[in-house]
């Protein structure tokens, strides 16, 4: 990405922070609080904070130095082992280094632990720390959900490989060559990476015939058989420039009768969910459809019909029958659509993304 | 594991729950909230809600039913899809389902955002909802730290397994079998599973020689070369029924000058953090004694020294200079030692743990 690319994000926050009267903004990016928005607005893929003054400046604190060198754009670059990794004294740092006046409203992210959010509000009483659930972290993730340009561009080429490595999944199985769970997800990954993808969105899901009860399989795959007699299910995704797609396949051979009943339903509510995608619909009347349609036929499908994606493999919107008033489906949006039926009995999940 | 291992850890918690006269405990494993003490307590490996409550009753409520029951031992499973996978609906459904008196101590996880506490307080006013960083899953995690009989045989059994692959690999690196980053990363995914491992415990870095400059290699593997002349890192852990290993190998041929001069510093560093980590001594001092070595050569690490395995691959306790004072190495603990050096010309991390 360019620097215009990252710049003109960067303006949307700011506008956002002047309107807010926000003086400065933290982001977080760790370990049990990922946040793919550093990576939105520096390019910077891992670990780091990044603070946003109203001045418009952008310091970017990475855990690794020599990587945010290498991939990341801010004004100003300080690794965060010079504050001992501690987010306090980053905090207390960047307010003297950038001249922040007492009494200026500080933001840290929605998701702040409630005891962390006591201790920043003690240890730095001379200013003004909000938490706010619609705190500019959200704002930017919101943004997201609306793609740029370079980015529906990267999601194309991230699904155009997808889709290749999908015909070649099922060319493989159709002929044998993929016999056992570990031939599936080894094949995605070598291929993932011949492409130019970075890796996989998220850690490959084979479940074979005799083990694909499961939404997501446990362990994630093994050496069982795969794409024998009855359903097996791969759940899949690949993230090219940090992007990411999100594919769930069954394969049914010999299927019985019981079996075949649930493809040709999960089939169906394909068509359901479809017909409510268009334009200036509310997303969840599609969920709502698909659990309706499954209900009339007295199954149950577990999770929700579907969720955005984009630098992160699970992002708004979320397509939930109960998230109703939330989103309408507008240009921009990328979202998976996979509806499934899981069954102890059966097996599993009966079609596509 | 059988139901005593779980009811022994239960009864350490629910005894806890007493002293603090708290009548619900929560512990949430979700995407962006990972607590692997769901899976220490009840055997289930993923997504969950587990409520505790004083009069010494388990509810799990799973995203995932068929899995649940085919992994995990609660006196009471509900699915989270019943509670429209809503946490306010589970807590309220379940403080009717077991009676919770009006008034009585509800503690959520110290993990908590703030704006969410807030939510609940209003939700659950007739409630005293607690949220502490000292709470329940705080000391659950406290506890881990000193691994049971059961937990030391299953670390040891990833151990020798990660040792088994460890030594495949050296093999194959000096014959030239494997080649790229791909080869290496490719054989510990299929050799885990064929030891009967779970999987690996985080996404596998490999950088050859080219891109060894970074802490964790990013893209973790690609198809470059890797063992070839100069440092290249590899640094992968293994799962075994739940429980990490974590180990960073570096492979150094016909190394330049600087180069070796690097990995002799980092040996050096090997024996010092060793000769600190003996029992009855404070952790963090084999971390100051490795930070200090570095510092003299004018070299820095720019992470901490270690960090707790077991459930988590990074997990209680950490070991590092700034952490003085909290932990005591005392038998039945566990932890990584990867002391290494990085360099943006010359490559990277120059030993092992």
């Amino acid at each position: 990405m360019n620097k215009t690319v990252y710049q003109k994000r960067l303006e949307l926050i700011w506008d956002r922070m002047a309107q807010e009267e926000i003086t400065l903004t933290m982001f977080e990016d760790a370990e049990g609080k990922r946040d793919s928005t550093i990576r939105w607005l520096s390019g910077h893929p891992s670990d780091a904070l990044l603070f946003l003054s109203a001045d418009r400046k952008s310091l970017l604190v990475p855990w690794d130095i020599n990587l945010a060198k290498a991939y990341a754009r801010a004004d100003i670059l300080i690794p965060y082992n010079q504050f001992k990794r501690d987010p306090k004294i980053a905090i207390g740092t960047t307010l003297d280094f950038l001249d922040i006046p007492h009494g200026a409203k500080i933001e840290i992210p929605a998701v702040t632990p409630y005891p962390v959010f006591l201790d920043f509000i003690e240890e730095f009483s001379d200013y003004d720390i909000i938490c706010r659930k619609e705190c500019t972290a959200s704002y930017a993730r919101d943004l997201r959900i609306t793609k740029d340009a370079d980015e529906i561009a990267l999601l194309r080429k991230a699904a155009d490989i997808t889709n290749i490595i999908i015909d070649l999944i099922e060319k493989k199985v159709r002929c044998g060559k993929i016999k056992t769970e570990a031939d599936a997800a080894m094949l995605i990954e070598l291929e993932a990476r011949k492409q130019g993808c970075e890796g996989t969105s998220f850690e490959t899901l084979a479940a074979g015939q005799d083990r694909s009860f499961c939404i997501h399989a446990f362990p994630s795959w093994t050496n069982a058989a795969f794409g024998g007699q009855g359903l097996s299910i791969l759940d899949f995704g690949l993230r090219y420039r940090g992007y990411c797609t999100d594919i769930t396949l069954t394969f049914a051979r010999d299927a019985s009768p019981a079996q075949l009943k649930m493809v040709g339903l999960v089939e169906k509510a394909a068509k359901t969910a479809l017909e409510q995608l268009v334009n200036g619909n509310d997303i969840s009347l599609a969920a709502s459809a698909v659990d309706n349609l499954f209900k009339k036929s007295k199954k149950n499908m577990d999770h929700g019909l579907g969720h955005g994606i984009g630098l992160d493999v699970h992002e708004y919107p979320f397509i939930r029958s109960t998230h109703s008033g939330k989103w309408i489906l507008a240009p921009g949006m990328a979202f998976s659509v996979e509806h499934g039926l899981y069954d102890p009995v059966h097996g599993g999940r009966s079609f596509v993304n």
